[in-house]
C-alpha cells in the first residue's frame, strides 16, 4: 500500500526564528498590518510503500529522527494518509 | 480576536525539485527503503490580529500572493484557525 507522510518540521519556540521575523517585516513591508508573529519551517511530503499504516508510521517516525529533523532545535509533527 | 494561519508553500508538481530528490537519496543511505517520492517546501505560522475569520482569510490570501509564494513555480494552501 501507498501512504503519504505530511511532515512538518519546525524551529523550537524557545530558538529565535531570523526567517520569520524577516517575513514578519516584509510583511509590514507590503502593508499587511497586525501580524503578531511569524515561524518558517519545513514542509516536506513523503510517498512510501508499507504494509500497513503502522509500518508507514515506523518509517515517517526514523525518517524524522534520523534525517529530517535537528532534534535539538527542532520539533517534527506529521499526518499519514493512505493515497 | 487572534488567528493562526498555517501556510504549506510547495513547487509546482511539474516542477522538478532538487531538495527532495537530495533527501529521498538520504532516506535510502540511512536505511529507509520504499520511499517512491519526497518533496520539500515551506511550512509557515503567521499569527495574526483581524476582526473575524473573513478578514484573517483576506490577510493570509494578500501575504502568500504578496510575499511568500511565487505563483509562478510554488502552491499554496492554508487553514486558519483561532487562538
Amino acid at each position: 500500500m501507498n501512504f503519504r507522510v505530511e511532515i512538518n518540521v519546525m524551529t523550537k519556540k524557545e530558538i529565535l526564528d531570523p526567517q520569520g521575523k524577516a517575513v514578519k517585516l516584509g510583511l509590514t513591508n507590503v502593508g499587511i498590518d497586525a501580524i503578531k508573529d511569524v515561524r518558517i519551517g519545513k514542509h516536506i511530503i513523503l510517498e512510501l510503500e508499507a504494509t500497513d499504516e503502522n509500518e508507514a508510521n515506523q518509517k515517517a517516525e526514523i525518517s524524522c529522527k534520523k534525517l529530517l529533523a535537528n532534534l535539538i532545535m527542532e520539533d517534527y509533527h506529521y499526518t499519514i494518509s493512505k493515497i
